[in-house]
């Protein structure tokens, strides 16, 4: 099955009243630059960047550039060796100089790289998850380049880690019995008032979530504490509930911050200082202790998410396969985690389409604890198999493929 | 003086016979991504930033995405504090997404703020260098935005650097006599064959060179152990080698590699591995001690930096104002390594036209050594105002502005 043809879809989807927004990002247009492969044998596959919106057209051009190192490759050699497919197109000699492995051409790898995967699934007849469950370890960590990472993890470590972490066939069932369970971050956008943060907890609860995140790093800090006050007494005890400051602070900030905000009982604090300062990052889990710190939705790629696992700074890792290399780094990162028995938890930039297929090969293979994994609802309507939730858990899609493909209608009334 | 207008130009220089090339990037077309100002008074400003030829034109489009922010402000207000409009302009909350700091969008956000560099020089009639150099401690930190590495380096500790470490104006004076010394990259690219790199070893000594830089990273080790043999027989042990692996390696052949090319005596090894391994540098910098590691021109901003300072992971901290964002984050680098004690020798990407100032900024303000600044002649012909070699030194320019201008001819000629 040979790829035949790549072309990229600047899709752009206005979001209403404030939802999406954060302390950094404040207008956010949710933007998908999305490349859509074809074969001979006409199966697409569809892969996919998030941006906030300008820009977007940057990356679909990057995806573009891919062209001549994707289409004419043989799919299943690609993805038998994914981790070297990998390296050599992250690493093309001009395209590199634009990162190397960040930013508009890395973003635009993630896209082309999940299509593969979605392709791959495809042709396959199964959802990813059950692709990526079925493959030996020796297979999965052909999904994967070492080379950036192997003074940390070897590729036979990893192996390793694959044969012994995987949990009981047993509690697979459970997870398509009863879900892979979410958490909710649409209750708590910062553009959002305080009333309607507590009447979206309210109706968050009763569509049978127990896990919340609210979005902090208001110019007033006192702000904010209202705000997650307000959600706690909300909520209850017993609910779980995720403190998002989405980079605002520097480190004094955050451990202030932090300090102001633990006696409201943050399951975790999410993205408190830049998402490069590795030794910013690392003061604040020191001074914040024992709250846990998590972080990665902007970490560009294997190399750099080894450097904050490395240096103990961070409790939650949150690769995101839209902004990693896709599969392949998404694998890597995952991995390291669980060298370091930390927890790999998703970033869902795709608004967990995809996602939800790599949590369950995390959970499961991976032995990683079910914490629950983000939910956003904003786009289910535009795609073909959208998430489907039940209780306050995903249902485990048994469509072939990513579950990443665009209706027809999103395509003709979104693209720019 | 109001900026009123902000173009992109996407200048493409082809390079022949293997110039340019290295273990990784193996086939550049040297390419500037060009940013234009213009006053109302008629005052242009050029920055830009090199890419090895693929996406030129994405970093050109982001150049553009700057006008809302660059055009309609007032040169003087954003020269005042260059460091409050670097984070304003860095974090425009939709494409610090496609970074954030980091990538195409950071590439243009380097030619934004170097033409309003090169437009205040010429609005004060003076080259940059001196330009600089008159401002007081209290005026320099003004470029600078602290608000990422304030846990490192504070304001008030940059202007205590800025006080304390200027040397006497008498060496000012010697190096307006004498020009800051050079060492000539040419001679040895990767491309180029080993008798080749002799020849052009000779040829440099007699221009007056007594510094120079091999490439080296090719698949087989000791090929690269008979090239630097060979100019280092050549050269003398007088004559400063500089070597250059361009990220080829991994953390272990770098090793190897290193141990293999110490007794040819390099005065540093440069960019032994991926460019954002922390701790794979510092693991080299440990086991390859006392050989100096060199790192810098793939760090995409100051964050990254100060990663890499405080993993002690450098010696020769190598910051390149057209791949950070620009003078202020040139200037944050400089502030942090002379805080550590470290040296900051600028990666030319810009062919020295802007580094020729800031080297003398950085030797003169923060006491820097006065070790030899990269040279790569082969754009010169290019440029208005050329960088002057003599006996292997750069003759201070003394036309105002940063020297960033190119050739009418240039601009018709090579624009893509």
């Amino acid at each position: 099955m040979r790829i035949t043809g790549l072309h990229a879809v600047d899709l752009r989807f206005p979001l209403i009243g404030g939802a999406g927004s954060d302390s950094v990002h404040v207008d956010p247009t949710y933007s998908f630059a999305t490349c859509i492969l074809e074969t001979a044998e006409g199966v697409f596959g569809t892969g996919f960047a998030l941006t906030l919106g300008r820009g977007n057209d940057l990356v679909c051009r990057a995806i573009e550039y891919h062209e001549p190192l994707v289409v004419g490759t043989r799919l299943s050699d690609v993805v038998a060796r994914l981790g070297v497919y990998f390296s050599q197109w992250a690493n093309e000699s001009q395209l590199r100089w634009l990162g190397p492995q960040k930013g508009v051409v890395h973003l635009a790898l993630a896209a082309v790289l999940n299509a593969v995967v979605d392709a791959w699934a495809k042709a396959e007849g199964k959802p990813l998850w059950r692709l990526l469950l079925d493959l030996a370890p020796e297979q999965v960590v052909e999904l994967v380049d070492f080379t950036t990472i192997g003074d940390y993890l070897t590729r036979e470590e990893a192996i390793e880690l694959l044969r012994t972490s995987r949990i009981p066939e047993s509690e697979l069932d459970h997870l398509l019995a009863n879900g892979y369970p979410a958490y909710d971050t649409s209750v708590g956008w910062l553009g959002y008032s305080r009333d309607d943060l507590v009447a979206n907890a309210f109706r968050s609860l009763e569509l049978g979530y127990s896990a919340l995140k609210l979005k902090v790093g208001k110019s007033d800090l006192r702000e904010d504490v209202e705000r997650v006050a307000s959600v706690r007494e909300a909520i209850g005890a017993d609910t779980m509930l995720m403190i998002d400051a989405n980079q605002i602070w520097d480190v004094e900030r955050a451990v202030i911050a932090g300090r102001a905000l633990a006696e409201y009982d943050p399951f975790w604090l999410e993205e408190p200082v830049h998402p490069d300062d590795v030794f910013g990052y690392r003061a604040v889990v020191d001074a914040l202790a024992p709250i846990r710190i998590a972080g990665g939705e902007h970490c560009s790629n294997q190399v750099l998410f080894k450097n904050l696992i490395r240096a103990e700074a961070l409790h939650i890792v949150q690769p995101d396969a839209v902004r990693l290399g896709g599969l392949p780094e998404y694998l890597a990162v995952a991995l390291l985690a669980a060298k370091a028995g930390l927890v790999a938890l998703p970033h869902v930039g795709d608004m967990a389409q995809l996602h939800q297929h790599l949590i369950v090969f995390t959970r499961v293979a991976l032995g990683m604890p079910e914490l629950p994994l983000e939910m956003i609802p904003h786009l289910a309507e535009h795609f073909q198999d959208p998430c489907r939730l039940s209780r306050g858990a995903y249902v485990l899609p048994q469509t072939a493929g990513a579950t990443t493909t665009f209706t027809d209608e999103a395509i003709a009334r979104y693209s720019l």
